[in-house]
C-alpha cells in the first residue's frame, strides 16, 4: 500500500510545467492534476475570491486521499498557502513562491533581482515579501506582464510578436545602466517562454523559474522515496479539449482530451 | 414612472464598449451594467459553462427590473442568446452577433467576410452562421485572436507590440492576393485596437464593430423615446479596483472604483 498519489493544482494548465518538474524528480510517485479552467485566470481576481477557489480545489484534491499538496499556481500560493496549510496541517503544502524566492535569493550574485508575474501575484507582493525576508538588502524590482500568459497559451514562444512584447516589458531594464542579476519568472506560464526572454535579457544573468526549485523542495519534504505506479490523473473544470490541446504545451508531452476528467468544485 | 433601467452584462469590462454606444444612442436611458469579472474571460470556456454564467448574469440584472437585456459580449450572444430570450419573452433580448453579422453583410461590397474573435466565439460558429443566413453567398474567414484580449486589458492600443501581434494575426490575409473586403471585430474588446487593425488592414476595408450597430437595434426595439435620468449603474463580480482602471480604457471617460457594486451571483 502507498501514501497516496501527490495533488497538484493550478488556476489551469500553466502549472503542468510544475508537474513535469515533480515528475521528473519524483518518477515513481503518483500525481493528481488539477487546472480549474472554468474559473481561470486567478491572476486578474482579488484575494478573498482567489482564496476561496483554492480552499475549493484544495478540498477536491485532498478528498483522493493526496499525501502532499502543491500549489502551482503563484496567484494562489502568495494569497491562499497559509490557509491551506492551515487546513491541513496533517500533510505537506508546498506552493511555488517561496521555493522561487529562495532560488533567486542564492543565485543573485549581488541581491539585484527583478520578479515578473501577474497582476494579481505582483501587486499582492508575495514575492517581495520572500524575498526581503531572506536577503534583507536585496534590491528588488517587479512588473506584472499580463500579455506573456496569452503569448505562452497562444503558442507563440519564439515569433517576432512575442519578442516584441518582451521587448515592451523587459527591454528598458536590461539596456539600463543597471540590469538586475536575477530574473524570477514568477507565473508557471512563463517558463515556456525562457528561450525568448533569455535572448533579450542576456546570456549573463540567473533566471528563476519556481517549477524545479518547487520540486526538489517537496522531494526533500517528502523523503527520498516515493513510491507510487508513477501515474497521472488529469482533472479539470471546464473544457477538456482545450485542456489537452494547451497542456500538452506545458507538459511536454501530448495529453489525450479524452485522459480529462470533468469535475465541479 | 419610467420603464426601468436597461441591463447590460458582459464577461468584464469589454461590453463597456456596448455601454458607450448604448448611451450616445440613448442618452436618457437608465442603464446597469454587470461585469462577471469573477469568472472571466468567458471565452475560452464550453458552451454549457458559458450559458449557466450568462442565465446567472441576466437573472441579477432582471431582479433590478430592468426593461431589456443587451449581451454585451459575443462568446454568451453565441452561445446563450436563445437560451435568454426562451426565459424572459415580456422583454426585448438583444445580442451583439446578429447586429454585427448584419451589418456586415450590408457593407461586405463583395460578400468576403472575416471575423476576428475569442477562441469560443469563432469555433462556436455564431458569426458564420448568422453571415450565411443572410448572404448565403458570402465567403467568411475566421480566426481567434486570443492574444488581441490581453493587449486590450494591458492598455496598448498602439505600439510596436501591439503592431507585431496584429501583424502576426491579419498579415497573411490582408498581403496575400485576395484579401477580405470587410473585417468584423467579433470580440468587445476589439474596437480599442481598431486604429492599430486599420494600419495592418489598409483603408479599403469596412471595419465593422458590434457595438454601434447593436445599440442602433435596441433602440429601434425600444421606440424612439426611451426616458429615465440617464444614470449607469455599474456591478462587478470582483475587483473594483481593477473594474474602474481597466474598464475606463473601454469606456473612454474614467471610472470612480467607489461606484462600482460587488455581487454575488
Amino acid at each position: 500500500m502507498t501514501a497516496g498519489p501527490i495533488g497538484v493544482f493550478d488556476s489551469g494548465v500553466g502549472g503542468l510545467t510544475v508537474l513535469r518538474a515533480l515528475r521528473e524528480r519524483l518518477p515513481d510517485a503518483d500525481f493528481v492534476y488539477l487546472g480549474d479552467t472554468a474559473r481561470l485566470p486567478y491572476g486578474t481576481k482579488s484575494p478573498d475570491t482567489v482564496r476561496r477557489y483554492a480552499l475549493q480545489a484544495a478540498e477536491a484534491l485532498r478528498s483522493r486521499q493526496v499525501q502532499a499538496l502543491v500549489v502551482a499556481c503563484n496567484t494562489a500560493s502568495g494569497f491562499a498557502l497559509d490557509a491551506l496549510a492551515a487546513r491541513w496541517p496533517e500533510i505537506p503544502v508546498e506552493g511555488v513562491v517561496e521555493p522561487g524566492a529562495a532560488a533567486a535569493c542564492r543565485r543573485s550574485a549581488h541581491g539585484d533581482i527583478a520578479v515578473i508575474g501577474t497582476e494579481a501575484t505582483i501587486r499582492g507582493g508575495a514575492y517581495q515579501d520572500a524575498i526581503r525576508r531572506l536577503r534583507p538588502d536585496a534590491r528588488v524590482r517587479v512588473r506584472a506582464c499580463s500579455v506573456f500568459v496569452a503569448l505562452a497559451e497562444e503558442g507563440w514562444f519564439d515569433s517576432p510578436a512575442a519578442e516584441a512584447v518582451a521587448r515592451a516589458y523587459l527591454a528598458d531594464w536590461f539596456d539600463g545602466p543597471e540590469p538586475p542579476d536575477t530574473l524570477v519568472l514568477g507565473c508557471t506560464h512563463f517558463p515556456v517562454l525562457a528561450g525568448l526572454i533569455r535572448r533579450i535579457v542576456g546570456d549573463e544573468l540567473a533566471l528563476v523559474d519556481s517549477a524545479s526549485t518547487t520540486a526538489a523542495v517537496l522531494a526533500e519534504r517528502l523523503g527520498p522515496q516515493v513510491d507510487g505506479g508513477g501515474s497521472v490523473t488529469f482533472l479539470a473544470t471546464d473544457g477538456a479539449e482545450r485542456f489537452a490541446t494547451v497542456g500538452s504545451r506545458f507538459l511536454g508531452t501530448p495529453l489525450d482530451p479524452a485522459a480529462v476528467e470533468i469535475v465541479d468544485l
